[in-house]
């Protein structure tokens, strides 16, 4: 195993969500050590979360910008950073390491604003950094599975696509409870986005709808709701989808669904045969070849493909779940990352969601909001 | 238990799917003796058919009209007639029928077009004869229960409501097979309507999400598709509900979803709890009041409601299916019929579908049909 | 369809579970007519019951062999009779209607006590008339499909079978409430027999097993158990198994275990595949050809064997329960008696559990119960 | 957080299944780092692993005795080790290391014979370092909660065990086949013990019964097999178990049941309730307080303990796997550890595997082993 890639991190201090899970996912195959980190914007937040995560008092700092410049200098200067913060600094803090030339691997949406997307997007490509967007899901083995059979024609030409991520966290108006964070930013246009659910798992469900079928959206029709009283974003959305070349879909996303915890589900159906996924239980995916029993294939069993192969850890029955997900994410940036370094071309293989996926994901957003400010007009994507 | 009623039927001759359903439907709980029928429009096959089910040569005919007014005279003629026809039949036969007095239990949908509905709904109305239209699925235990529940305030106010009905019979192009009677007739226009898996199944997820949540609908947005190339009615659709009072929901069917039979399936959230009911499994119903830990109810099982346990027959464990469910609406008939025939109120506790939701029904076939003709504009109801 | 056979019954008065269910059954398909009854052994209870049921007064009796006699010299007296009193007396009314050549069709277990069913399978086989004994649950589509599929060598040599029968309803004492009329005969040895859980579930547990797999029961190990202070038969049981030829397997029956309704659950598995079936959601079964994807069968669906849609009534999806099941043995008696009354052979595709059978499920008992006084001690069967 | 604790590893070479996953679960939570390793005994191969993972070529051995003393003698030589051997070299590695006062994370069973174990468990009761059998099921969240359920007495008294291991991995004769290294040594006797399927899986479905109950085992009835010709151990076991204090239970393990990957799955019923868990859906726990309906349980969900609580890393609906259940062993291990090293006593809460659970173990296999030699008689233990 080659050395580690030196991490830093902006955001995720102590009781954040995100940040430990990305901090897991990095640790979990041993291809990062988590070095750096501007964990906080408040100084006395930041150096008390980097003692707790054991960094070197001078690699903690409470400036991403400053965090950037110096690490840049540092002979042993961090090789990439996770971006782990709420929605509308993605932009601000990519663009400084992305323009020194350090690899970013950012959390989902890409931004709050679609301007703010584009202009990431096009400062990406014009970087050497590498740009890796953690929507997780994709990582997970039996995702890739599915995505494997479809692209080797086992449920032939898809014609109807059902995703939806339903939650129920916020039920009630927990986000003026004053004791749930989470809650509150990510109901906060202003940190989050003009989308509610749909920014924070709808895209999530159009990223996976996309990166399963290989399906591109032609337009869209949705209708969002704000069903808690005084909520400044959606809650629950409703949207009809119509793909390229003829699929047609539905997406809900909600999280005001009481019994639903993270109850992501996908399924997709061709003019041969059928597959459906669910995240709570994702070791398993359900293929049906038209005119035969249904199959329930297992990660790493009987049928599995080497695309799900390759991100596996543990044989079938020894059930992986969504940091192994996510750790995948982390174990393809780090062979990618491990290419550049070595100069070489990132393996063909390797499979991570790109600065492009998120642009798709934040147009997406962008036009649900629209299309449900005008009654759920049909809006065009792309 | 009181004298069996005398039943006709119109319809459901030998291989006829939904006839036979119906015959054991009616005698399940001993309330009905098939006494008299015109099976088929062609006396041959009506004849047979007739000989087949053990009727009375002088009770077997071909045509309807013609039994209507024989049953009529006879002193011990029919007391009820089931029509299982296709469904541009439902309209002339019941009408023969209605103004005879005799009463009717049609099968869904009501009628092939609106217009017909409304005529026949006048019809009904004017009768002194009842009308009980087969929404099979109403009579499910669980279905009672999750009503009872809503009724009962248990998830509060209703929010969002997902039904689905997927299918998967129709994935290829068997109408034109020639050995495919079934799906001759129900995509066939002129003696289906206009709708296909809307009309043929799309009512009943319709019926089924009104009849638990007694939501009306206001307002619909709907894309249909037609995936096999040369069929002539929908095979897909997806539709946006808004009900009346602020409920929002979405409602899927499609006969073209590998391995789906028939997956019909509800799901309501309010904003202090859920329900979720698949018609596949109809013995169980799962409750989640807001915080707490699911629940599986089952039927007869603990924390069964009254109007779940009145249409029981066996112990919680004890599989109750399809045709339990729609004997049930038949048990409801004859206790409806019998109040009638001795001159009292039908008690307050029977409860099936009328004609009236069977208006509703084709008039949400006609809006989805509407609707996705103006590119899934908004088509109010009522 | 041929005229009804003309069915008496025995036992299964006003409150009685099972006797509900045999009318049911007897009912479905319409092939009986129930038209007379000794429904209790008290008059004022066989009357009332009689007049319930629209028996006519001089059909209704409330002693079994006064009704045996004058059945026989009617014209039009029943064919068959249902017997559905507790155990012991099974024995003592099935001889009265056998040796008068009545077809017998009587629940399980066979007897009480194992001499008596000796005898019982003695009188049946010097009988002209029919003995069908309804052990239920072999009347399950999917359980034939299990059974046809086995014969058919798709799971290759049987090495080991698991079966289980747990229930809840006597976690507490409920046979001393007073108002469990249930429970006080089935925990009375008298009536009941030496075994509790044994007799009542196990017994239907051993049987399945059997009837799937063909295997003959060579001695078995059991460790029975009294939970609830001062019942007097078991309630708990657990089983080692060694079958003829080879097989091994373990059988564990409980009324005491909280969660489960009526979980009866068959798995058996050979050396080239598995096959899993639960009672409780009884048309699926899960079959595994080892080294592929677990396959999700379903009733009437993909895959179907003839022995199992034989025994269907609709199309997949269109769940069918307990209730069909047990009428399914009542279609496979009304097809041998039917041969029976016309003089011919039975056909050979019909298949009902018979007093052979019944003798095999007392001796089971009668097995468990000694071995398990004797410490667990192997006992051989026959 | 702490600075890591320095672990060497005995076993593990390229290519182990088991060696991997500790390796995973060392790292996942950032409180081991890998640093010396004596990878396999086979000195070219203990060098290749050596370098594949990284470690210095002087920390990398093929003598695990000469490991002990120079890593003891170094001043940043390992505080702990992993011993990741075939079985019958847990006992002679685990006693260089212990003597010398390394702490030892050792996996199941504690040994392949029973002497062993017993001088094992002096050693370690002796010894000043830690012992840390990964018994590693005992780490899943949910089987804490069931747990502390059970202890916090919500099932009442435990009358009812049913646990059960079935694999299928072993169905056919692949340890002859030449290229299944991990079926060569686990149907070894030599290496594995007396016990196939029984040392292998049934030590970890006794120890979870164990773990999960509280209840400590009186007496055992064990009916073994070997299916698969040839083979030299058991590969499927039917055992009866009687607990001190009344409660029963039974055990099976296969690994010859096709259609079952890592099937463990435990059921404990008390005269107040019952609760139900499996571990390849490792996030759910099915709970039934007795006449209410069952509860579905998730890992960090509604309801969730504080010992379920603090072994999770992610919110409900974010399943957690294998890796995370044997990590949260090793956590605890670093806890123990982290106290010993600052002399402090291991705090209250940490929960893992013991010695004596090991010596428990092993007990079990070699009564199961004797029990059968005797056809089955009951064999006590301690």
């Amino acid at each position: 195993m080659a050395e580690r890639i030196r991490l830093g991190m902006i955001g995720g201090g102590k009781g954040a969500f995100i940040g430990a899970v990305h901090r897991i996912a990095s640790r979990m195959d041993g291809h990062f050590d988590l070095v750096a980190g501007a964990l906080s914007s408040t100084p006395e937040k930041a150096r008390e979360s980097g003692e707790w995560l054991g960094l070197a008092p001078d690699r903690s700092y409470s400036d991403f910008r400053e965090m950037a410049i110096r690490e840049k200098r540092l002979k042993d200067g961090i090789d990439a950073v996770a971006i782990v913060t709420p929605n509308h600094m993605h932009y601000p803090v990519a663009r400084e390491f992305l323009k020194r030339g350090i690899h970013v691997i950012c959390d989902k949406p890409l931004t709050s604003a679609l301007p703010d997307a584009r202009r990431l997007a096009k400062l990406a490509h014009e970087s050497d950094a590498l740009f890796v967007l953690t929507h997780n899901y994709t990582g997970y083995p039996m995702v890739r599975q599915a995505r494997g059979m479809i692209a080797g024609g086992e449920i032939g030409t898809i014609r109807v696509v059902q995703v939806e991520y339903p939650q129920d966290w916020l039920t009630e108006a927990v986000e003026t409870s004053g004791d749930n964070k989470q809650s509150e930013w990510r109901t906060d246009p202003a940190r989050s986005g003009a989308g509610g659910s749909t920014g924070d798992i709808g895209t999530h469900a159009f990223n996976l709808a996309g990166f399963v079928t290989g399906l591109e959206l032609e337009s869209l029709s949705a209708d969002l709701q704000r069903f808690v009283e005084g909520r400044r974003v959606d809650d629950n959305a409703h949207v009809m989808l119509r793909y390229k070349g003829g699929a047609r879909g539905m997406l809900w996303c909600s999280q005001v669904a009481p019994g639903n915890e993270n109850a992501l589900r996908l399924r997709v159906y061709g003019d041969r045969g059928g597959l459906e996924w669910a995240q709570e239980d994702p070791n398993y995916l359900w293929f049906t070849p038209f005119g035969e029993p249904r199959r329930l294939l297992t990660r790493a069993g009987a049928g599995a493909r080497d695309v799900s192969a390759r991100v596996s850890r543990t044989p079938g029955g020894h059930p992986e779940g969504y940091l192994e997900g996510f750790a995948n994410i982390y174990a393809e940036a780090a062979q990618a990352i491990r290419a550049k370094m070595a100069g070489q071309p990132v393996p063909a293989d390797v499979v991570y969601p790109t600065v492009d996926d998120g642009v798709a994901g934040v147009a997406f957003v962008d036009a649900c909001v629209r299309s449900s400010a005008r009654n759920a007009a049909w809006i065009r994507l792309a």
